[in-house]
């Protein structure tokens, strides 16, 4: 082995123009001179062209951290002299916080264990890592891509573990910081309106009344519930592969391996990783990762009802329901002058839409795992990431243009719930539900109000008054929001 | 080969209690005497009672006429004599029309081929065929379930065969007339409210007039066209497998078999039936059958968005849009007295959302192919039949005991056009959209009529007045609706 | 309101037959006298013949407990006398227990709240009750299906009550108990062949070896943890909505109805139930129902990939991989003689992509709730009940009938493991990666052992045999099951 | 109206830094000054930043179609001189060639109508219109983007327009000649192999014999059919919701303009364009997208049971099925040297995967109209180009870098035809499916070859040699790929 000293400092940048012979086992190859990565990028940018996906950067800032791991545990144990040692921290670090992103170019449509793309970093790191202690590019020296960068690590134990940190990332740095300020902007509005009288509606038909605050609390708990339910699926990603190698049993990684790295990494994210007890599943199955995406589908499902709970309340102005008045951030259309829409509502439908078939397609992808592998590795990281993300993105755009700008139509609000017949139902207990359904229909047939009804059916006019009280019906709105 | 000689008018039923022998080339098993089944749907009752999903029974009545044909075309060929051809060909009769459908009491979740419902079928109809032919039940004498009822045939071939032709069968009969008596439906109402002005409504809010009968016309058009693919995806059924045999090729079916079975099959069923240009896609796949249950799909996205206006349109009585009065066929809630909801829309859009998610499995089993054989088949023909049988029945629902009775509060679709003021696009033209748009916004600001703005804007009562009339920015539904 | 005093015994059954009438807010109807159902339920078996999908029955067991729990609730308080009570508990119990099964006939496609099988239980009860009492069926005294039965809930509040004891019961007493006893037996497989070194396989292509045993872990444990996710999704299902009523303020629920009703039902069944924190939520969502489907899904994606690989590994015999023997259990096809197929395996393929898309039902029916209700819910419970029972079964027959008879096909697994390239891979840390790979790309050119190889690159003949030793390159198998 | 003369030539370009104000019915607003966009197209940047999806710009190019062609027919009317037509027609021009792309920065989720997307297109056509007739960008002057780009149109119906443009355009120019070229090269291989005797597989058990050709004219068939449909489903897409405007009455929209903006748009695009016979179907549902969907749909079907089939047939290749040999277009493996894997197949099961995800969001946004309007363009415009490209890429690709590669493994696929137990089946007419059936399973259970378990039991030598023959076996594969 080539004996190197320490490094250099020279910044990141090949100061090159055209191309550089790199080589693999398949022969050699010509490669852009400006960037760092080597023959197997090169070849998977010609083969794998398909549509715009790349792989998201996410996945190589986890990757950073891998790389980063190993070679720490790889000196410590004696396999990897320091200098070496020092120049792949470097270059990882690089890469964790983003300054190499132009050096991994791979698309998601590539080899399904993503060996690719684990090339492309040991490539990438290898070079600059060489770079970094003098050595010359493409010729994998000082620095070698699989046995110094790779050292212990196959793509197959390693690119699920760059996976799981990825959407622990992802997920806590975007999606749930966003989704609870969203919940907590709502939350806010529905203590805000905490004792603004209602109709309620079941079957989309006229139900008996609830508070403003109470429907918005309704919205506000469903979010709170998917929420914890998704930060708890994180769990399941704390178990990592790395150390399984190239079956799971552990080949060319020495004894300690997988407990040392998933121990090195947890102190670098701060996570509470640990070797996954059982390397076979982990590499042969990505079912933490479906975990988890069944976990952002239920945000969906739960955004997607109060999305379109709000574009219906806000419907009209003159001819909809009309509750709630939205911010008007843009001219609606085209054509109708003066048109408003609820465009952000539309767009969170749409998003939670999207993550539906996202996650479907994670789930189907999760369960085509053959032996010792599941080769449907990037489609699952790339689309767990994309739902991930759009939903956090979605949340803020929902909340800052429309949930903290929304008003109620106080004047409307209450005309709907005087004239709704379902207040009939507070007499039942009194008169029995056969006389009060009676009632409602008489009203509904007859056009009249409930009251005329009612009396007409000989409901004692001082009894109707004190039960039948729209405010007398909501229960106890504070108790339900937990404040006084 | 025994020799036979003619049908001796046995009725169904073997008036035997307790069990029977039956073999097969795994040993002997008892089955219950009074049935005409054998051995192996004796075992596949064991090792699959999974769940209680059953076989449909359209795959048997379609199944009968394979094996009907196969019994033709081998007496024509003088591979069957006339008495075991006589035999079959009742036997076969008998399941076509029901009479034996007691004896196909397979489960859906068994092997991947339908072997075991193609057996149930060669076991039934040989000894329903040995009984009428004088022979014992359980010798598989004068009638083998192999050797004669199956004979040129195999389950790889015989049952995609009956998939196509019971998929035919159910869609003709049940889906595509229970739809199309549906769109009529709606077209009548269309044409009796052609002329009813109403409010549009874009993104829920208010947009610019139409009438009761464009908006009606709408969803029969949308009906019609996704009816008329539907039909015209059925052709891709008319490809047959039969033939094949085992893999494709036709070993140990005679030359013309496939051709032969076809013809006979078509003249049996009056479909235009022909034999698979290609017999191991017609095998290895069931991409006709993706292709209709797309389309079956096609009809379910379609109904959804019916489903869900009317109930919309009818929403309240007091505090939604209520355009619509839904008629009222039973109560609507446990609790609150007199309620009325719009239960056959729900029941709608819950099929509706049942089709997309069946046939979502349609596709995943689809491409779940190997080699000469797609095992995925008993799943997917319960699917598509399931799909095709409740689309068909809550069209029956939903235009008997919703649209029919449906009538408008013309009253409220009154107060709500006049109320829109999206009606300022007539102006547009005159005076401008940027102008037109000052106009609306002041009117919605300020809670005024839109004419009250205008003329608030410089705009000349007269020509607000002649330009600003509901009925005259409709168009013409007249010949929208093709209708004079 | 009447005096009834106590129950007088009368076994099931009305000894009537022909029709009674029974009536509603709706008119009178008749119903089969034989029968206890009132006139909703005869209305709904009218209107809502859809396909032949019935509720299952699982939702009446546990709205036997919902209306039980009431009586005794209300009882205590003091609106509900002590005959009426017993009487309906009695009733009730019966539901539970499955003798009054025949009398909830309704279809799935019915009302989307469910108020259609809540009236159904509301009159059977009521009528069965009342005839304990001495009452007249049809007469609705003394115990009246509202009045009485309904006391102090709506079908908002306890339709999703029962759906969650449902879903807890079915996925306690069927999914996790069969799924567990098929890991069980899987786990013992990979313990009896700890040893049994074998092939690898990563991307279909030969990998480096580990054992049978660890290959099998992998199934056990990938399986062990999905089922300790479903089991912990089911916390989600013991907040209930019971209290809420019509819309989640609990109106005509006396105060502390919930908890009570909460604290009653956890008695009952011996779940941790409570009442949920937020109604409106509760009523208006199904969230938690959506997050259990998740759960379920999780399983089947684990139980595909294992069965494939079942199904996989014992492809052939000739032709295939064929390192497994499944158990022969009938016959595999009508034209090939001697043919053995892995029926169960495909069985279980098809329960899994079932419940994948039955899943993806259940997250679209669950984003579809409007305001104070998601009337989604008979589509989702029984999509969740049938994924969960045909799971559960499904594990049954996989475990019996294949799983525990599979045997090894030890001369196949032995010869194929010494035959594959990888072995070269230990090789790597000691000659080097690219060195490696060029005696590996040298056998497969030429068609050498790799051994051979190896030598014409001159790698020493004793030092290859002391690295590439499969046996020694599978790690620690006994480790890894936690065995020793 | 101002007066305008012609054009001034000015080149693509603003020549301006920093920004200039633009203006809408919302008020003012700062946009980048080297961009033609607006104040619509800058408040969208700002509202609905979400993730990084952006509108295919194949939807803008079809856009720059029905500007030109909306200009064209307007001059035609008199409605529009003839400079503004020209300015017009050079914008839509550059929009239409691509030279106008960084114009059209929008996401995909933004308002559902697609308006923001067509008002990007209305704000850059009239500024650039404005620059060739030497306005001031900004001043709407003397070409407004409402008033003169948008004349006679509306976002609802020209977006639908614009969707279908597109699609027909990608499809076309893309999916279809790239899925084609693959098939070709499937039959070209077919017809090379048509005699090499293999052994079939069913269940993935050994099966009876069919020849490589045969085998891969199932595929060749299966993707012809499914491309046949594909191209079929194009044709809903030629009827044209252009022309009714807002709600689909035609509003402001003067007497003939929907069929002459269809006639126009035919002679531009050469598809057999024709306005929609119903306008308030072709505004209100998205069904013909549904259907296009459908058919992409049934293409990764096809692709992926291809896709299966040939990285199935590649394993090994020591411990795997290895009939076929897939060229080496890369290293497989960061530990594992030598490693070659069936990369492209991965790739293409994955990007079939997302295609089925994609068709099944497309379905449910397509369920989700309201009234006169679809809100989910955005979303199923960007999913179904998405699946049509991917698709198409992923075909080259596998095409040019695994198929016309693949070469057979001859030796290998002698080997196993010989092997199969299943040449039995050609005895079973002979001597009964019985017998047979003793014959393989004893061969079986003894380890022997068929044709020494046959004598053994009986069968005459010369008879088994005469019969059991591979090669006749396999029918008529000429026959069968339609060659001679």
């Amino acid at each position: 082995m080539t004996r190197v000293e320490h490094l250099n400092g020279t910044p990141i940048g090949t100061g090159a123009r055209g191309t550089r012979t790199e080589s693999d086992s398949m022969g050699s190859i010509e490669v852009p001179a400006e960037h760092y990565w080597g023959a197997q990028t090169q070849r998977s940018l010609i083969h794998f062209s398909i549509g715009d996906d790349r792989m998201p950067k996410a996945v190589y800032h986890a990757y950073g951290q891998v790389k980063k791991a190993a070679a720490l545990v790889n000196q410590t144990a004696g396999r990897l002299d320091d200098a070496r040692r020092d120049a792949i921290v470097q270059a990882a670090d690089e890469a964790i916080t983003g300054a190499l992103d132009a050096e991994f170019p791979l698309y998601v449509w590539q080899t399904g264990s993503g060996t690719q793309s684990n090339m492309n970093v040991n490539e990438v790191l290898a070079n600059r890592a060489s770079q970094l202690l003098g050595g010359q590019l493409g010729t994998k020296a000082p620095v070698h891509p699989n046995d110094h960068v790779n050292m212990g690590q196959s793509s197959n134990d390693t690119f699920p573990t760059a996976m799981h940190i990825a959407t622990l990332d992802v997920v806590r740095s975007a999606t749930l910081p966003h989704a609870r300020a969203l919940a907590r902007a709502i939350r806010d509005k529905a203590e805000l309106w905490v004792d603004v009288v209602k109709t309620g509606r079941t079957h989309l038909q006229d139900a008996t009344p609830l508070t403003v605050g109470q429907e918005w609390s309704g919205w506000a708990a469903q979010l709170e519930q998917v929420l914890a339910r998704l930060e708890s699926s994180l769990d399941a990603l704390h178990d990592l592969a790395a150390g399984g190698t190239a079956v799971g049993t552990g080949l060319n990684a020495p004894d300690g391996f997988a407990e040392q790295i998933a121990a090195t990494l947890a102190d670098l994210t701060g996570e509470p990783l640990r070797t996954a007890p059982n390397k076979f599943a982990a590499q042969g199955s990505l079912d933490a990762m479906v975990s988890v995406s069944g976990a952002l589908r239920g945000v969906a499902v739960a955004l997607m009802k109060i999305a379109n709970d709000q574009r219906w309340l806000a419907s009209g102005p003159r001819t909809g329901l009309h509750e709630l008045r939205l911010p008007a951030n843009e001219p609606g259309s085209s054509i109708m002058p003066g048109k408003v829409n609820p465009t952000q509502q539309e767009a969170m439908v749409m998003v939670c839409l999207q993550v539906l078939g996202e996650d479907s397609i994670v789930a189907a992808a999760g369960a085509q795992g053959n032996f010792e592998l599941n080769a449907m590795r990037p489609i699952i990281i790339n689309n767990v990431l994309h739902s991930a993300t759009i939903l956090g993105d979605a949340c803020v755009k929902l909340r800052t243009f429309s949930v903290e700008g929304t008003e109620l139509d106080t004047e409307r609000i209450g005309e709907l719930v005087g004239a709704s017949l379902m207040l009939v139902t507070a007499l039942s207990p009194v008169i029995g539900y056969d006389e009060a359904s009676a009632i409602a229909h008489k009203a509904d047939d007859e056009g009249t109000s409930l009251r005329e009804a009612a009396l007409a059916c000989g409901v004692d006019a001082a009894q109707f008054d004190a039960v039948v009280d729209p405010r007398r019906m909501v229960g106890d709105p504070h108790r339900d929001l937990g404040i006084r």
